[in-house]
C-alpha cells in the first residue's frame, strides 16, 4: 500500500481511507484550498488531514474518545494547523455553515444528510465513502429525498504496473475493493 | 464524463487530464496547499488548473503559442490567481527551484527529467502521464539513471455504478484506459 | 465486439451473452463434452450455441415464440445437432434428469431454481447470468434456501490491449459491466 | 482460487493456466468437441486437461521430463481418454496437421509459431498466454509477419462479489493479473 509522505509514518487503526479514495473526492469535488471541509467519522483521521493538505480548513468528528484521540496525535504529527478533530456525534447535527465539502464514512452515513444539506453552500457536495452496496442504495435514496443534484456512485481500482528487466506486467495480487464513493451536489 | 464545476464549462483541446487521474496524482504525492508544482506542457491547461485549486503555486509551461493562449483564458475564467502559464519549452529547463512536484504529460516525458531532478527539492515528485506502455519504460529508466527513489506505476479505473430503481450495476460502457501514472521521488 | 466464427453470422436479438461470460460458465463449471446442459430462456440462441460447442447435449426454454424461431433458425445456421430449442416456459418445470448444468437469464431467474436443483445430478451446477445486484441477492438467497452448496459470484471484465507501432496500451473505451455470474452446486 | 471439479484434486506445479483465462480461450476460439488442439509446454496439464473437457483430442507437448510425468499422472486422474501429452519440443516442430487450436505458454512462445502457422487448417487459431508486455509484442510482431489475420489481444479481470447478510460489495484483495491472451487467426 503506497502512502504519500503526509500520512506514512501515522499511526493506523483498523481501516483507512486511502489515497486512491482522498484523491477522486478531491477530482471529482474540485475542493480546493479555499474550502471548508465537514468530514465524519474521523477514524484515525487520515482523510481529514489529507483532506486539510488541499483545503483551507477541516472540521472532523469524531464522538468515540479513542478514537478522536488517535486523530488528534496524528493531526499533530503532520503540524497541519486547519484540521480540528471535534468530540461530537455527527448524528446530532453540524454546527459549521457554508461548507464547501462534507465527506461521510460512517455506518449509516445516509443517517447524515439533513444535517450535511443545511451545513453546506449551494454546489457544495456530500460525499458517501461507501463499502457495500445496500449502503450505496440507501445513501442515493436520502440525497434523492433530500433533493440533492447530479448524484452519481463510482468505484476507482487502482493497479500498480510492475516495470522490470524481465517484462513490464500489472502486479499480480492486490486490492480489489475498498468503498464506493457517491457525490451529491446541493 | 463528470467534470468538477472547476473545469466544467473551460474549452477542451483535443484531449485533457481527468478528474480521476489528477486525483490520483494529488493522493499519492500529497501535493498541498504549501506545494510549489511545475507542470507541462498546458495543453488546454486543465492539470495545472485542476493543480493551482489545491496547491500553493502552479507553473505550467507551454511552448504552442495557440495551447499557451488556450491555457490562459481557461485559467482566467477560473479566476485563479495561483495559475501560470509561460511559454517556454520544458526540454530547455526549467527555472524554478525547491518544487515540490513536477507532472509531465508530454510525448518524450522521460527528456524533462534531467531538469525536473535539478528543479524538485528533497522528497519532491515527478510524476509522468503516459498513456502507453513503451513511455512508461522509457520514463521508468530515465527515473533510474537520476537515481529517483520509490518508483513506481499505476493505472486507475473508475466505474461508475448506476443506482437505479429496476436495480443496480455498472454502467456498461465508459473509460478503459487513459494513460499510465508513473511516480518518482527525488 | 470479438465472437468467434461459430456465432459470428447468427441474427441477434437484443442482447446477447458474450463470449467471455460463456467462457467463464465453461471454465467455473467444468462443462465438456458428455455434459447435458439445460438453458433458458434461448433468446437469439447465442449462449445455446456456444455451449451446443463444448457439451454434449444443449436443451434450450423459450416460450415466446418470436425468439424461439430466431434461436432455431441460427441453430440450423450453425449445422449444430445437439442443439434443441423447446417452446416452453421452465417456470413450469424442467423435464430433463441427471442434468449437469443448467444456465438461466431470465428476468426472475431465481424462480426457476427449484426446478433446476431437481433436473441436476449431485455435483451439477446453476448458473446464473444476472444483469444486476438486486437480482444476484434474489438468487443467491434461493440458492441457499435450496441448499446448493458452494455459491458465489463473479465478474468477468475483458480489456483489449492494443499492441502497435506507435505504442502498447489498453483500449481507450468499451465494455465495462454485461452480467454478474452466480454458480451454485447441487 | 476456484477451479472445477475436473481439476481441483490434481496435483500443480508453480503456475497453471486459471479457469477464467481458459474460459476465455474457449469462447474467443470457439473450440469445441470436434476439435484438434495442440497445446505447449503441457506444465501441470491443466489448460490441456480442461481443453480436452471440451474438446475432441488435445496433443500437449512437453520436453521436460518432470513436467510431462506431472501432466501424465494428472490426466490419469481425470479419466480423460483424449489428452495425450508427448515427450517433444515444440521447437523442434508440430507433427499434427489440421489442427483447429494451438495454445502456447512458454518462455519464447513466437518462436514455435511458424510450426504452429503450418499445423492450423484455415481459420485455425494460435493463442498465446504471455504474463507481460514485451512478450505480447515479440508474439504480435511474429504473428504479422506469417500473415495470421485478426490478431487481438485481450486481458481478463474476474472479480468475486461477497453476496452477505451485512451487505453485497467486491472481495476486498484478489487477483490482478495472470497473462495476457494474444489470439491469431490462420
Amino acid at each position: 500500500m503506497r502512502f504519500p509522505e503526509t500520512v506514512k509514518k501515522l499511526k493506523r487503526g483498523p481501516q483507512v481511507v486511502l489515497p486512491k479514495d482522498f484523491g477522486v473526492i478531491v477530482g471529482f469535488t474540485g475542493v480546493g484550498s479555499r474550502s471548508l471541509v465537514v468530514d465524519a467519522g474521523a477514524g484515525s483521521g487520515f482523510l481529514a488531514i489529507m483532506l486539510g493538505n488541499v483545503a483551507g480548513k477541516v472540521v472532523s468528528y469524531e464522538w468515540r474518545e479513542e478514537f478522536a484521540t488517535l486523530a488528534e496525535e496524528n493531526v499533530k504529527r503532520t503540524g497541519l494547523k486547519n484540521v480540528e478533530i471535534v468530540r461530537r456525534d455527527i448524528f446530532l447535527g453540524i454546527e459549521e455553515k457554508g461548507v464547501d465539502l462534507v465527506t461521510l464514512d460512517l455506518a449509516n452515513s445516509e443517517k447524515a444528510l439533513g444535517y450535511a444539506h443545511e451545513a453546506l453552500r449551494e454546489n457544495g457536495y456530500a460525499v458517501g465513502y461507501l463499502p457495500n452496496v445496500e449502503q450505496v442504495k440507501r445513501f442515493v435514496e436520502e440525497c434523492e429525498r433530500l433533493k440533492f443534484r447530479e448524484i452519481f456512485t463510482i468505484e476507482c481500482i487502482v493497479r500498480e504496473i510492475l516495470v522490470r528487466k524481465e517484462g513490464c506486467r500489472p502486479e499480480t495480487k492486490g486490492l480489489l475493493h475498498t468503498a464506493y464513493l457517491t457525490f451529491a451536489k446541493k
